[in-house]
């Protein structure tokens, strides 16, 4: 099984579905490609439809988006203990999951997952929109789930929310001390700090913007 | 079982949901709010914590994005008969809807769907890259599957890409001989008929730009 990745420090959505695997200890073969760099394209267009990442191929099966990944690994392999049992609290699992995975677009346009970096970004009204809606997630969660994971156990919705648990660190975003509670819990896990120490031992920088933003990364 | 939509003349991510019930004859109670009014807000903020359509409520249970909904009725009333059964299919389908969900932005901004309205527009070349990938995913799907849906019999993904084929045709937007056969499909179901006679009842026109277009809606 191949898990082809983009650059640690950059790429949240590798992030998102490297964390399946990580979290339950599943080795698959992870093939990291530098963003944007020929070699990117070369090795994913003959093998992928969107050449993008992150992408898992499984013998013939081919999958190329990450909440599709996450399904398919939760199913495959995993006795789909990666979604609540609870059919009601997976409902909203899987809401919070396709909420993240299709929206907060502010947040991912102004606040690109850089690991590397301590930032102090002034963000548009949408961005604030997008964080508080988000920290409402995290707060009503810990309200269930006290230092817990947002369902108790680690979630899918736990894969999607990781990389902004990492931008409020990097950002400094103020957040309740429920949120605040919740992203220390994401930080301390094993797989995070397995992911920052890959990400920090990288060395390259990806094509940048005029405000020093890597572009076109999430 | 409360179903909220908007004008169905507008909302594509409506029609998503609206689907898996048409299509399984489940009768939710459907609730038609008019978008960006009053009334829409002042609904929709009690119950909802996005305050979007389409949002499902059943029982205890609120699901507020399309793709859980459609996961969430797939589960809990039709047996998971809506995502192929064998696993490296479903992997695909779950793909192909991810894409639509989480994507393909340049055709949702420059072609919103309006069921009444012929149109020809001038599209960028992000959007006509949209569409050739579209085009692949239905000619790729009917090679396999010639006259069918796109994984022979109807899944979630063909609730995903439903207002695409409305809106290449409205749009008038030249396909391959094979993508011409699936779009015939969906718009021939009885499904979409009875979502275009109701769209076509309407007369309320949502809030438009300088271009005549509708804001905001998908």
């Amino acid at each position: 099984m191949q898990l082809y990745i983009g650059n640690q420090n950059y790429s949240s959505w590798s992030l998102r579905a490297w964390l399946i695997f990580a979290q339950h200890e599943l080795n698959p073969d992870v093939i990291k490609l530098s963003l944007f760099t020929d070699s990117f394209y070369q090795t994913l267009q003959p093998v992928s439809p969107t050449a993008k990442v992150p992408l898992l191929i499984d013998g013939e099966t081919t999958v190329w988006d990450s909440l599709a990944i996450l399904e398919y690994v939760n199913e495959a392999y995993l006795n789909q203990c990666c979604w609540p049992q609870d059919r009601q609290q997976r409902a909203t699992a899987r809401a919070i999951a396709n909420e993240m995975h299709s929206g907060f677009m502010a947040v991912r346009n102004e606040m690109p997952m850089n690991c590397r970096a301590t930032r102090n970004v002034v963000l548009s009204e949408a961005a604030q929109k997008d964080i508080a809606r988000i920290e409402q997630i995290w707060t009503q969660q810990m309200a269930h789930y006290p230092n817990q994971w947002l369902f108790g156990e680690w979630s899918i919705a736990d894969a999607m929310f990781a990389p902004i648990a990492l931008r409020f660190a990097t950002y400094q975003i103020p957040l309740s001390d429920a949120a605040k509670q919740y992203q220390q819990t994401v930080l301390d896990s094993p797989a995070i700090q397995q992911w920052l120490t890959q990400a920090l031992e990288e060395t390259e920088i990806v094509e940048e913007d005029e405000a020093g933003e890597p572009v076109n990364i999430d």
